[in-house]
């Protein structure tokens, strides 16, 4: 497998052709935004952290029956993905009340809630990522409602896999964001990642933040805080 | 039937107990707000207006099968009403793209949407009437799923015997939000109020705008374009 030419570049990843045109080559960079891009940060260690804990709970969710793009780890910062093309929608899954939730229903941040609860947000940075509903996901023909349905299932089931998984490690997975793709045939296949960029986890005796809202507000260390999630995870040693 | 006590006073009206339990009395006030209450005035006439509008189409609806809680139009600025419990929410049908549509999605204002749309929000003043989800609405228990079902094709039947009933007037129904109330035996019914105050009025032709956007964005004068309004239902010897 060789690597080609820049596909795509994201916030958080760059993404390259490879001599297979059904698989990619992902790199992750070493940077840290919030806020739609308007706090920013260059943080060494970040993008092997994100490779390294999302190749961890991907092989893992696939362990357990959840198939998910990933192919194979290459490097501490690089993997090899199969080429989907990304529904443009951002699936948050929520077992606590915390950030915008708390925000838009007057919750208190912290207050569990009485079930797991699904939003689907569209995945549209000028418009700075808006909540929707599936009217407005028909009227911008972003997924069939059937797929709507497979999404909303999907990111419950894998919900039932990460609380018991983080809980084990004594994390509280707060709430995170999915986002899946299509495959070339049409499947829905679990992308992106799945790492302290994109959960709330928090530490289950002291409500510690594991994950970007250190960053997002300034509550300490990234990279100590990432290797510290790294290591409840078991996966000091994964490269 | 007697006006008691005041029960209520909103940003738009007040509601005053009877000697009926079952009976509130309603007073349109003559104020305009905008923006969450951010911008107010006091605009004579917009009562009697929005009253008056509001019996009309009420009356009209009821005609035409859909029940509501108006009871009889009392002055110029009352109206008899059945108690019912408010649900909490906002019910917005929109058959073209405006407002904060036009912006959550990044339309262009006055684009046709392929089919008629309903949204939820919130309805809760301090936090803004926020866009809500169906999973949202049932952690806060705002209503029951099979009442939310309910709401949206109600508010689906309003809009069918709505559009066409403003077009043979040369008006262009664009949006619009309804309130449901509970009644003591549980059944939903139409309540609030229909009025250019809660719907986006366009005429056919020119597209001048016959609601409360003319306040809202400073278009002109209010009463005279809700008295243009009524003029086109032909109301204005319905007092």
């Amino acid at each position: 497998m060789e690597k080609l030419g820049l596909l795509y570049e994201g916030k958080a990843k760059r993404i390259y052709q490879t001599t297979d045109s059904e698989i990619v080559w992902v790199e992750y960079k070493d940077s840290a935004t919030a806020f739609n891009g308007e706090k920013k940060a260059t943080i060494t260690g970040k993008g092997r952290l994100n490779n390294t804990i999302t190749c961890l709970l991907f092989d893992m969710l696939h362990e357990r029956g959840i198939p998910t793009h990933l192919v194979e780890k290459l490097s501490e910062t690089e993997q090899l993905v199969k080429r989907v093309r990304i529904i443009p929608l951002e699936v948050v899954v929520r077992n606590i009340a915390a950030g915008s939730l708390a925000k838009r229903l007057g919750l208190e941040e912290g207050q569990a809630l009485p079930f797991p609860i699904v939003e689907l947000y569209y995945k549209n940075d000028d418009l700075g990522d808006p909540l929707i509903n599936e009217d407005h996901i028909k009227v911008l023909n972003l997924a069939t409602a059937q797929q709507v349905e497979e999404l909303k299932e999907k990111a419950l089931g894998v919900n039932k896999v990460l609380v018991p998984y983080f809980d084990e490690r004594n994390v509280r997975l707060i709430d995170f964001k999915l986002e899946f793709g299509l495959t070339s045939e049409g499947t829905v296949l679990l992308a992106d990642e799945i790492s302290p960029d994109t959960c709330r986890l928090w530490d289950k005796d002291t409500n510690e933040k594991l994950d970007k809202d250190v960053f997002r507000r300034d509550l300490g260390n990234l990279t100590e805080t990432y290797e510290k999630l790294l290591e409840r995870l078991g996966g000091a040693s994964h490269v």
